[in-house]
C-alpha cells in the first residue's frame, strides 16, 4: 500500500484567507489539533513565506519568528515547515526559523527560476533540515523545462521536489503528464500542491498520486490564496477510501476542520467567477485587482483581459502588461 | 472533437438548496439566464421529482405544473426536462408536464430497481419525449448489476441512461469503470450525475467523459442535495479548457452563476464534515438527521454509524437500521 505524506498549509497558504491576521493563540490552537490528527507536516509563515510581512504583501499580525517558536513548542507528532521565497526571505530568516524549531524548509521559485534556490537549499540542508524545492506556476512551462528546473533543485540537494499548480490551472491529464515526467527523470520524492480554481484540487491531487507523487499539500476547509487549496479533510477521506496509507486520523481531521478551524475562520474560501477565471486563464491571483481596474477604465471585459494575460504567460512583476492588453482590446473594438 | 450535452439541474436537484421554495419569478429568471447561456437542457420540478411536494419530502412554494408552464414559456434554446420517481410521481403527472411544455423525461429509480421504470419510460416515449433512464446510488451495486439494470432501461426505450452518484461516494476510477462497462454493453448514450461530497464532482465528471459519457449534469454554484452537484460554471470552463465541444457560452454561464443565481441564493451549498461523511460512507443524505439523533441517544459516534450503514448498503425506507446499528455499537463499547 503506497504511503502518502501530507503537508497542511492552513497556517501558511491559508493565512491568505485571513489576510495574514492569525494570532499566536489561534495558530497554536490550529497546530495542536493538526498535530493531534497526525498530519505529517504543518507549514507556518506569512502567506508569501518568511519575511513576507510587508507593505507590498500585507503585514501579518504575529511575526514569523513568534509563530514558529510558539507552535513548535506544542506539536509532538508533526514536523514544522516554513516556506521561503528567495528574494523575499533570506538565509538569515531561515537560520532563525531553524533555531526556533522549523524542521522542514520549502524553498519556492517560479517554475523557470530554480537557480535562485541554490543558496537557500544548501543553507537548509547544512542545518539538517528536510528540504523541499517548490516550483510554482508549473502550468506556464513546457514539461521538459519543468523537469530541467526540478533536476537543478535536486542537484542543489533538495530531498523532495514539488510541482505547484499555483493558479489551479491544470487538468488531471496535465498533472499526470508532469508528475510522470518528474518521476521518470528524478530520484527524489515528488510532491504536488493544488489550487481549487476549477474545483479540481482533490481530483488533481489524486491524479498526481496515481502518477507517483508521494507528498501532497492541503489545508483545512481549503483555506488559501485565490480559490484555496485541496481540503485536508477531503484529502484524508479520499486517501483512506482509495486505499492509500496515511498517518492522518480521519475523524480527528474532520473535527479539526469543523470544530476547531471553522470556529476561528468561518468562511475560509469563497469560490466565485473571478477565482474560476484565474484558473481558466492560468493567471496568478495578484493580477485580479489591477485587471478589474483596467477593464473599467478601457471598457473591456476583464475576463478577456485575463485570458489574454494567460496566453502571454505574464508573471508577477509584469503588471504593466495589464494596461497594455486592456488598451489593445479597447482599440480593436 | 467530442460534444458534451449539459443538463442544468439548479431548478430540480438545486431546489433542495432552498427547501423547494423557488418562486415562479425566481425560476423564470434563472431559466431565462441558463437559456441565454445555451445550456442544453434545464431540469425543473420538486427536488424529489414530479409530485414530490408533500409532507414527507417538503412542500414546494410553487406547483410543478405552474413552474413548468411559466418556464417553458420563456426559454428558446434549451429543452425543458422533468424528473419523475415512479412511486412518487405518476404517468398522469408526466402527461400534464408534457402538456405544459416538458420535452425531456428523466425516469429515476434506485440502481437495482430499473424494472419500476418501464411504464413511465414507455409513456414518456409515446408522448414523443426524449427519455432518460436515471439509475441512482450506483456505488451500491456491483458493476455487472448496474449494466444489467441499464440494459433494462434501454430495452424499455430510454434514449440515454444515466449513472448517478447520488451520495458523491465514487472515486474517479470507480466512475471510469462504470461508464466504460455501460459504453461497452449499451447502444444508447450514457450520462453521469455527480455529487460533491468528496470534492470530486468535477474530477469525476471529467473521468466519466473520458470513459465515454456524453451527457453530464450540473447546477449553478453546485446547488443540490447534500454537498451539491458539479458546478455548471466550472464544468463549462473545464470542458472548454479540455477541448470538448459544448453549446454553452462560458461568460454568460459565469454571469448566470454569479450575477443571477447568487443574488437569489447567496449560499447554495455548504460542504462540511457531515456531507463529507455521507460521501465517505456512501449513505444518502436523508439518513443524516436520524443518525445524529440515534448517536446522541446511544452515546456513539454518528460517523461510525454512517460507515456501518454504508457497509450494510441500507437504502431509503430502511431508516430502522439506524437505531439497530446505534444500539449494537453502544452494546459493544
Amino acid at each position: 500500500m503506497k504511503k502518502i505524506w501530507l503537508t497542511d498549509t492552513t497556517l501558511r497558504d491559508g493565512s491568505h484567507s485571513v489576510s495574514h491576521q492569525y494570532s499566536i493563540d489561534q495558530a497554536v490552537t490550529i497546530a495542536k489539533a493538526l498535530d493531534d490528527a497526525e498530519i505529517d507536516i504543518i507549514e507556518i509563515s506569512h502567506g508569501d513565506g518568511l519575511a513576507g510581512s510587508s507593505l507590498q504583501y500585507g503585514f501579518s499580525k504575529a511575526t514569523d519568528n513568534d509563530l514558529i517558536k510558539e507552535v513548535s513548542g506544542v506539536i509532538k507528532n508533526s514536523k514544522l515547515a516554513v516556506l521561503i521565497l528567495p528574494g523575499i526571505g533570506t538565509s538569515a530568516d531561515l537560520e532563525i526559523a531553524r533555531k526556533y524549531g522549523a524542521e522542514v524548509a520549502r524553498v519556492a521559485t517560479h517554475v523557470t527560476e530554480a537557480d535562485v534556490s541554490q543558496q537557500h537549499i544548501k543553507v537548509a540542508k547544512s542545518m539538517g533540515m528536510k528540504t523541499v524545492g517548490f516550483l510554482m506556476m508549473v502550468h506556464m512551462a513546457p514539461v521538459e523545462n519543468l523537469v530541467e528546473q526540478a533536476k537543478l533543485m535536486e542537484s542543489y540537494g533538495a530531498d523532495i521536489v514539488y510541482c505547484t499548480d499555483s493558479s489551479g490551472a491544470l487538468l488531471p491529464d496535465g498533472v499526470k503528464e508532469r508528475i510522470t515526467a518528474l518521476k521518470e527523470n528524478l530520484s527524489v520524492d515528488i510532491g504536488f500542491h493544488a489550487h481549487d480554481n476549477l474545483n479540481l484540487a482533490i481530483g488533481n491531487s489524486l491524479a498526481a498520486i496515481e502518477a507517483g507523487a508521494t507528498y501532497v499539500d492541503c489545508s483545512l476547509n481549503g483555506a488559501g490564496a485565490g480559490a484555496g487549496n485541496a481540503r485536508t479533510e477531503s484529502l484524508v477521506a479520499v486517501l483512506k477510501k482509495s486505499g492509500y496509507e496515511t498517518n492522518a486520523d480521519l475523524y480527528k481531521t474532520l473535527d479539526t476542520a469543523e470544530k476547531v478551524f471553522r470556529k476561528i475562520v468561518p468562511e475560509a474560501t469563497r469560490p466565485n467567477d473571478l477565482t474560476l477565471m484565474l484558473g481558466y486563464a492560468g493567471v496568478y491571483s495578484s493580477f485580479l485587482l489591477h485587471t478589474y481596474k483596467a477593464a473599467e477604465k478601457f471598457h473591456v471585459d476583464p475576463r478577456e483581459i485575463l485570458v489574454e494575460l494567460g496566453k502571454r504567460k505574464v508573471v508577477g512583476g509584469q503588471e504593466d502588461s495589464i494596461i497594455e492588453v486592456a488598451y489593445e482590446m479597447s482599440q480593436k473594438k
